[in-house]
């Protein structure tokens, strides 16, 4: 570790994961918002205390099929790939914690595959144009989206302790 | 769409997404487990009725000090890349609908960018050696992990319809 690493309670791997290409991503479309580097909330709570800052997902062409069967109001899954975050940051000192955590012990967008998970409602559907709007978002204008899925009570809450 | 397409109610999107890379995806680990392609339980919840199929996760060099942090008992996320599926099958039709369903309508594997995730617990670990034992897996032994993070119930379960 260097002094700096030392310094601020926070490590890197020595590599970055970026560089390890194992398999590939294709964009499927963007999240559309009204969120940018100044104004986004820390968290999608805050979002929706802030009216979910006009949030809908434009997918790219040929996906809009993949639509079919979903409903208004259906509860879903965006998956978003946040890549302007670093890849290599294992243990990390994020301001709410007390002390240095490691990655998989937090939803810091910086982390080895920044892949992001949130549970929204769908407001409104154009099955044609590939639009889905969604009661709200806390990524950036323009985030790159991955997938999109059904939220299933049975398999998307653990078991009890 | 082929005679093919047509007669199976499925329909594919006439590029592999496989081919259009955006981002690349660096495996941390993988799935442990008493699952195969002939033995799999359907889902998880099929797989906890089975006992969970003795379920670890396995990291690769480096990323045990990503754990730093997390206990037994925690519930967490495991999301895996499934990819022995195909990925450009828009329109499908499983077993268990009665007709054809968009892709995003779906938690199949075959998707444009096989994540999966899975809810569940930890049951053991070991912080150096950077193994996790997890309640349980609808994945076969081997399958690559991309992420963990921690469930968290303000943001895990969508607001109200």
């Amino acid at each position: 570790m260097s002094e700096d690493d030392h310094r601020d309670g926070e490590t890197r791997l020595g590599f970055d994961p970026a560089d390890q290409a194992d398999a590939s991503v294709s964009f499927i479309g963007h999240i559309r918002s009204d969120w940018s580097k100044g104004n986004c909330p820390r968290n999608i709570g805050q979002s929706r205390q802030q009216g979910g800052g006009n949030a809908r997902i434009e997918l790219l062409d040929g996906f809009a099929l993949g639509l079919a069967g979903m409903t208004v109001g259906q509860a879903i899954w965006v998956v978003t790939w946040m890549d302007a975050a670093p890849r290599d940051l294992i243990v990390q000192r994020p301001g709410h914690t007390s002390g240095p955590r490691g990655v998989f012990r937090l939803r810091s967008p910086a982390r080895p595959n920044p892949v992001a998970m949130s549970a929204v409602r769908i407001t409104s559907l154009d099955l044609d144009a590939g639009v889905i709007g969604i009661d709200a978002t806390d990524a950036y204008d323009g985030t790159p989206i991955v997938d999109i899925k059904p939220w299933i009570e049975a398999v998307d809450i653990p078991p009890a302790d």
